[in-house]
């Protein structure tokens, strides 16, 4: 594998510059084309995408809040019976996905089969610093054993060190070895400068992932925020899902980041979302217009704030 | 594989009655012979392994604090200048190893080569939630990229969820697969009540590992506690070293868990502690009956405290 990286560079600040002067209204960034656009589609995604509204990106005119829940957990004490009780939930709800870590895969392929809730789990997770090799094995076992989504680490490590060949290598080895699952590449955002989530969007989406998402949930230095869902979703344009997880506990926060431009919320928080804005199509224009005036009901801010995990 | 996991809990639970009626003095627990007792020896591990004295075990009368230390670096953010200065550091004051994450492998074994200092990485690190074939393919990775220790995280959920046959089964797939490396079992001891850390410990020490090590250091529920080391020490007998990690920062902390069975530390104040404790052997029973009264002209307890790890 070769890429260029310094005309990689080059056509990203072009893309962003062009963005930038085109960009309407109150800051929030317009989405752009990336080179080769290419829509996201899998089974749990709803028909009605609509082109995006002067600045606001990716709102979907008929989507529920279900479609865009990974239904998480991945803390490294869950057991058994929590991650049934975790595809039941899925299930009932109709979420897009059960994320859980790897070992739990083979269980969960069996307690969702049939229904329309996919199989997420992670890879090379929480520090993605796994040699390349380890990542590939670890995503095509799990393709294997029945995941249809792999949320894997880019190597921290090698941005911190102006490695960026390696970062490219590393999600191209994931994306090679992921079988035809959706691969979502997690860029640790809240540990990294607004440059290095460009970077490392944009080698994302030329190594041919589906997704880039924010954050592990796990690092110190903190999990989604609607500026990084914002600077991600510019670079990767329409050609990409942009996934925010880390920290989106209620329906507030949740709006704020589909906003930002996210198509997928991972958090363990679903069922009390789900609960809170119903089962039907959202009336998303109206919820993003009024996100604050819906925090006085909202059921998730009367809800338990689990310790352990930052899901 | 096959293990009759209950006839090895009640050979463990024999013991264990028989440690108690043996023991002597101030509750701190006398080493107890395992079945077949293998002394651990590695080119780091000084000469002068002495007969437990009465309530304490596994004094070494003629080592030096760099032996007991992984000089450890494991935060997703580590930059390569970072991983070359532990190694520079490592040789110079003769540490018994460097703990990097996998990625780091190839190029701590390059800058350790000549010198006593082995290189030690970490396997399904930190949440151990990985299939058993993963961490299996991430050792056998790592000992044939020059590791020369491997620090496996065993599998939290499993024991949670009393599916002891796949904690065994996940800790023999590891052993299998390290190629003649070590094998340290990490039990992440803070999450775990004393009869699942002295089940995980028998498991690990029947299932052929070298070491059993207190915590990742990236639990919410904490890092090594005198306690769990212990307990540790007196399940795996003579049989097994014992590493006590995990927020292990000062000299006073790491005096009390060697007084407590802790034949390593892992730490990234090992510098400090070095400098304070100095190059030579240490008169440890002697530093031991007076832990505290070091304190007051400790170096460590002046260091900085690093912020995101908790190494």
């Amino acid at each position: 594998m070769s890429v260029d990286l310094d005309a990689l560079a080059q056509r990203i600040a072009g893309e962003l510059a062009r963005a930038d002067s085109a960009g309407a209204g109150g800051g929030a960034p317009a989405a752009t084309a990336g080179p080769a656009p290419r829509r996201v589609t899998t089974a749990s995604q709803p028909p009605g995408i609509v082109a995006s509204p002067p600045g606001v990106s990716y709102v979907r005119s008929q989507a529920r809040i279900a479609d865009y829940i990974d239904h998480t957990l991945l803390k490294a004490e869950a057991t058994r019976a929590e991650v049934e009780t975790l595809c039941k939930e899925a299930v009932e709800h109709g979420f897009a996905s059960v994320c859980v870590n790897p070992v739990w895969v083979p269980l969960c392929a069996d307690r969702v089969r049939g229904s329309s809730v996919k199989v997420c789990t992670v890879i090379g997770f929480p520090l993605g610093s796994n040699a390349p090799e380890t990542k590939a094995f670890e995503a095509a076992l799990a393709a294997r054993q029945g995941a249809g989504e792999v949320d894997m680490v880019a190597n921290v490590s090698a941005m911190k060190s102006g490695d960026w060949t390696l970062v490219a290598r590393d999600v191209k080895a994931v994306v090679d070895a992921a079988g035809g699952a959706l691969v979502k590449v997690i860029v640790e955002s809240a540990a990294l400068t607004p440059v290095e989530i460009i970077k490392a969007s944009a080698i994302a989406r030329e190594m041919g992932a589906n997704y880039v998402k924010t954050s592990t949930g796990f690092h110190p230095a903190g999990g989604a925020s609607a500026e990084a869902v914002a600077l991600m979703r510019l670079t990767v344009g329409d050609a990409l899902g942009v996934k925010a997880s880390g920290g989106v506990r209620d329906c507030a926060t949740a709006l704020k980041m589909i906003n930002a431009g996210a198509t997928r919320i991972g958090t363990s928080s679903g069922v009390t979302m789900a609960q809170c804005l119903g089962p039907g199509p959202l009336p998303l224009g109206e919820l993003l217009a009024t996100a604050e005036a819906h925090t006085g009901k909202c059921l998730t801010c009367a809800a338990p704030q689990g310790g352990a995990s930052a899901y």
